[in-house]
């Protein structure tokens, strides 16, 4: 049987078929992660996987249901990554996945230089914080705000583990799109396919997705846009199809 | 009276309001190049605005209804330069629009660094062109495939001809976002908008318009989507009051 602490709570993802803990005080997976294990290319039957920031592993809780691969999430808060651990035994996912305890600038040199087939990242949103914001919750400040880690350390290390013509695939806010777009490039992470998540019809993008590929020929695919909300304020149709679908 | 030549046709811009000669045989516009006009911050009242490879002149034509502000269209065809200059005959608009004949290379000589508080382009889209494309029809071909200037040479050019945080505002294809930002980057024009047109629901994007200011700060936006054809294959409503509106 598998604790559940204090402010925890088990969440379903699709239709009951996987169970992830989550916890208000400290972690909740929002549904830009979901989008990106959605949106990503997968290897199919084996390969290897690895997801950066992977808060309580609900990334590869959801790629497992796509691809056979091995899949590794790494994450640097304890708490989290316990709870990450714990949700993949409460699937019995342990053959598949496996989380690991630490920085993801120590990586490369712990997993090895072009190992994997594709990497997995939700990385912290906002470059500054105000200090008041970082008081009030240091989980949430450290999984929100780039203070492990920068969008740079990220592109580099996922430039380092990944096999040529190994692809990186990202979830950010528009608000970065130059910056992501410069900073793969600058590490050999070529460009190759991005969505566009808007909240509401005639609303501004609020996630982008972004896929590249080490040492990729240029050329990019805007893929149809997903709108999330309909004019009733319920998840659209498409969205519905995406996010609950496999 | 203004002259039309052999294969030239007059057509109406927003209801008959603007006319513009275009010919089958040389060149016709496109919907990008009134996009763009329509989505492109103007100075208002006063001010300068350069739109390169003009063509016809459509972008300055469709300006000439946003703003005041004096406009000149840049154009190397001497063909559609002769066209330009007669649509803006045509329209009475002598006293705003001018047409200058010549290379977008020499015009940071001939027109002078950092003046303008806006410039336009609709730039060749292709990068590399096939030798029995080219031979089919030089005009369409100078207008399609990067032969007379690169994207490298319009975003060099333009971040010579701007102000200090004057605005350059280009149409392409999607293809090209990664090449658009990190070009723009690389002459200090940082990336503000971007929007995407795609051409229905559920496709992937087939046009890209982008903004950028000289020296700007980063941070982007991405605006709402712009969807063309509805399910009917008749124009979106939404598209319409973009296209026909002011």
């Amino acid at each position: 049987m598998v604790r559940l602490n204090k402010g925890e709570r088990l969440d379903y993802l699709f239709d009951k078929e996987l169970q992830v803990i989550q916890s208000h005080d400290v972690f909740s997976f929002s549904i830009d992660a979901v989008l990106l294990a959605k949106f990503t290319y997968v290897p199919i039957q084996k390969g290897k996987i690895v997801d950066l920031c992977t808060g309580n592993g609900v990334i590869p809780l959801v790629l497992s249901r796509r691809s056979r691969a091995a899949i590794t999430g790494v994450e640097i808060q304890e708490r989290l990554y316990d709870m990450a651990v714990r949700s993949v035994a409460i699937n019995n996912l342990e053959d598949q996945l496996s989380i690991i305890h630490g920085d993801l600038k120590d990586m490369p040199a712990q997993l090895g230089h072009g190992q994997y087939d594709l990497l997995t990242c939700n990385p912290p949103y906002f470059e500054t914080s105000e200090v008041e914001e970082l008081n009030v919750n240091r989980h949430y400040a450290i999984a929100r705000h780039e203070i492990m880690c920068s969008l740079d350390d990220v592109i580099r290390v996922s430039s380092q583990l990944v096999k040529q013509k190994g692809k990186v695939a990202l979830v950010h806010r528009p608000e970065r799109l130059a910056d992501l777009i410069t900073t793969m490039r600058s590490y050999r992470i070529e460009p190759k396919r991005v969505q566009m998540i808007y909240p509401k019809r005639g609303k501004e993008a609020n996630i982008v997705l972004i896929e590249g590929i080490k040492d990729g020929q240029a050329g990019m695919k805007v893929l149809p846009s997903l709108i999330v909300y309909g004019e009733d304020n319920q998840y659209t149709e498409t969205f519905k199809e995406i996010y609950y679908g496999k």
